[in-house]
């Protein structure tokens, strides 16, 4: 009998990435050096902080499907875990979250200090371009600034930053589903879209298979933030390695608000289904991209 | 007789490259729509708030130095004035400089808040990425990619924000003139050699005169920043528009402390002659740049 469960090629492949994407870190982020080198060190205490690496798993996996240079799609996962990592450090602070935790130990302007966050956050934001820019990203420098634009407009005033930006006057007023979707789709869902259809990207693939890339993550997006809500609410801080009912407390509107839990399970649940759906035609190529749906409905952090 | 100065062509180029930037600036940056407007209203009251304009001027003059296209070289100066005025954002937050106002009005922070101050910034760093990016700004995609990885370098953690990070550490000890050079070189002359740079890498000249306009740069941008310090010794609030003595108060070291203000005046004079130098080999163009640094050491505001 098998101890293999059905989900078996999950945890490979995202253990695979984030072994992948730190080695790649660690070579692009500035080594400690000089009179400055406080913003180095906050910028890797940052991005050093485990965490499940979800979206160079993305990246590397939409890549595969592409037969990308692995060296090539390892660069362009980094580019995004370090957007990504600002948008966290950046997003902690007094002023905007005021989170002192993250992942269990002390968040970036608690461990150094709100200027140093600050600064650390835009340096982060900063090298994501310089790592795409480069040659050693693919060779084709039509293909760097196609990376560029997709991920400035997805990090952008109206892609996340835009999503960050409805969240906060999401505080003072009452929202609807369609709201909350656009709210998610800016704030979290364009990020896991780009590290999709960078795969694409990298493998110079057509418009619809860009689309296609797109479409699974809008929906895995929608799903990753459907149960990370319900989490907010069913989780205890110790399971999720974070405060929660926090949604609740500042009288957020999120979809498990609106529908309630067996709603909001139901509606990932059907959602889940579409994302599988439209990786149909890469056949038995995959696996890993599938099996992240059912794992993410069952998840406990 | 005339009555025209000395530095008669200055003021006109400065003007015309001020509206040809600000002209561009209105179609790149994003028109306030949606739900998260507050976030392009921001972006907007940060960047349309007058100054001098002196990067873009830089784009312009060094670019025709190369004939290169005009919409290339204005598309570039947006992107290098977003830039600076992300940097002007977020340095004047609270945990930063803490400065109330910014060209005589309120900064960024005061009119919206500080989290709205902080995404704002952030949208103005990933736009600059996101208009070298565009095929508009140049038809090679070679030569986009080098604009991209210059910013990158001149504005990220050995650059610009470094400078920024060496600023904290200054007013912990005491810094001689060699500190304060590096100092200054990485939080303002980055930028502005970057600005000059730029002309050539539009123009796609060689890393020759690639690196004679970083020259002229890094040493105009000394030039700069001595009568900048000399002013916040000399000048009166009103007159330079902001708050002055602001350096003697926080005990920061800057070449006026080291040098005394005779001594400056002569080290500036002498930086002034190197950079007018640099420029020799372009005979009659360039005035405008030349005509920049006798208008830098006497300067008001």
């Amino acid at each position: 009998m098998s101890t293999l469960g059905p989900q078996a090629g999950l945890a490979p492949a995202l253990d695979r990435a984030a072994k992948a994407v730190e080695q790649t870190l660690e070579v692009v982020l500035p080594k400690p050096h000089g009179l400055h080198s406080r913003i180095h060190e906050a910028m890797r205490y940052a991005t050093f902080a485990g965490g499940k690496r979800l979206r160079p798993f993305l990246v590397m996996e939409c890549a595969a499907l592409f037969n990308v240079d692995e060296a090539h799609a390892r660069r362009t996962a980094a580019a995004i875990e370090v957007l990504h990592t600002y948008s966290l450090v950046h997003d902690d602070l007094p002023c905007m979250d005021d989170d002192d935790l993250r992942r269990g130990r002390p968040t970036t302007h608690k461990a150094f200090d709100e200027a140093t966050a600050v600064l650390a956050g835009d340096g982060l934001l900063t090298i994501a371009f310089e790592i795409l820019a480069d040659a050693k990203t693919h060779p084709s420098a039509e293909v760097r600034c196609k990376l560029i634009t997709r991920l400035a407009e997805a990090a952008g005033a109206d892609g996340m930053i835009g999503g960050q930006m409805i969240d906060m006057v999401a505080a003072e007023r009452s929202f609807g589903a369609d709201e909350v979707m656009l709210l998610q789709r800016l704030k979290t869902g364009q990020l896991f879209e780009f590290s999709c259809e960078a795969g694409a990207i990298l493998g110079e693939a057509g418009p619809a298979e860009q689309e296609r890339m797109r479409q699974y993550a809008a929906d895995m997006g929608l799903v990753f933030q459907i149960t990370d809500d319900l989490l907010d609410v069913t989780s205890t801080a110790e399971k999720a390695g974070k405060a929660v009912g926090k949604d609740q407390e500042h009288g957020k509107a999120t979809l498990v608000s609106i529908y309630g839990i067996d709603g909001a399970r139901e509606k990932a649940r059907q959602i889940a289904d579409r994302a599988v759906a439209a990786l149909a035609p890469f056949g038995g190529n995959g696996a890993a991209l599938r099996d992240l749906l059912p794992f993410l409905l069952t998840r406990e952090s």
